[in-house]
């Protein structure tokens, strides 16, 4: 995408507007954090209408998954994990995680994002509110569980994910999804529902 | 500690052999990896007798700890861990975890080992090499625990220290040692028991 900046004159919905409101959201997300960017503000960083933002994202969630290329957005993931039975969402969870990591297109974007807060204050800041705000708080007051319980959760899998791709420890690396949720789903059951 | 090197004609136990036998060993680790890495082979780096290594450092393994100045050793956790009633090893592993990675300065070197693991890839092997061989399968091994749980204990734990001092996620990060000990120790337990 161009990184030069036009006027007010051009064409909205040209062909890189869409790639223009995304390089915007990806400074304004990293220089406010994730709560307190607003549409308001990445449209003026991308020197559009606000309403021309809405046009091409729905939620500020899906446009932080568009910035930072994650390939699937909080609005994905949380029907699919409250809809079935309660008893079984721990599996339900963590055949969903280990399935989205399993390809590296899919996968590769994530650890980027993790990486980046790692070893970055801002990024921490970001990851940390996109995280709570937009997932797992959602999850949590949907279930009536403690914000603690499912912070550990994502705990575990985050060190899974991060174990089995990352360091890459072995045997966890190698095994394969049928074995993890049999030994993960437990503890994921018990933090949200015991 | 300097980094000039000196002739095999230096006093032995100088004031910063150690130091300089360290210095040769992050090399030796980082280029060889935990496992490969010999006191031989530091030894020589560093321009020392391979005996005076073992002056200053009982075990490969002490070696490691120091280099990264890691604040403890694996000869020092499992035997805690291991000593006690097998049906608490969960809540003194979670304690042991959280005691050590509360203080900045004994928590510091452990974030930064893992940042470099997470960044770069001979620090990953450095990291899972040493991870694996010198602290969890030998835990894994005394307790008759395929190495999967342990690592899936591992995973949890990392991720709990990792989201309450890295990324900061509220409650987490500021949640008590009883409480979260509470919260934990029942998944590790099952683990490395269940």
């Amino acid at each position: 995408m161009s990184s030069a900046k036009r006027g007010p004159g051009r064409r909205p919905g040209s062909a890189d507007t869409r790639g223009e409101i995304l390089a915007a959201a990806r400074k304004v997300f990293a220089e406010k954090g994730f709560d307190k960017a607003t549409v308001r503000a990445i449209a003026r960083e991308a020197e559009v209408d606000p309403a021309l933002v809405h046009h091409y994202f729905d939620t500020k969630e899906g446009m932080f998954a568009a910035a930072m290329q994650l390939p699937i957005t909080p609005d994905q993931i949380i029907p699919t994990l409250l809809e079935g039975p309660r008893e079984e969402i721990g599996a339900r969870l963590v055949r969903m995680i280990l399935q989205v990591t399993a390809a590296p297109e899919t996968r590769e974007p994530m650890v980027a994002l993790i990486r980046s807060a790692m070893t970055n204050e801002q990024a921490a800041t970001m990851f940390r509110e996109f995280i709570s705000n937009a997932l797992l708080f959602q999850v949590a007051d949907r279930l009536d569980v403690p914000h603690l319980r499912i912070e550990a959760a994502f705990a575990q899998m985050y060190g899974v994910i991060m174990g089995r791709y990352v360091i890459k420890l072995e045997p966890l690396a190698s095994a394969g999804h049928d074995e993890l949720v049999e030994l993960l789903a437990p503890t994921v059951q018990r933090y949200l529902t015991g």
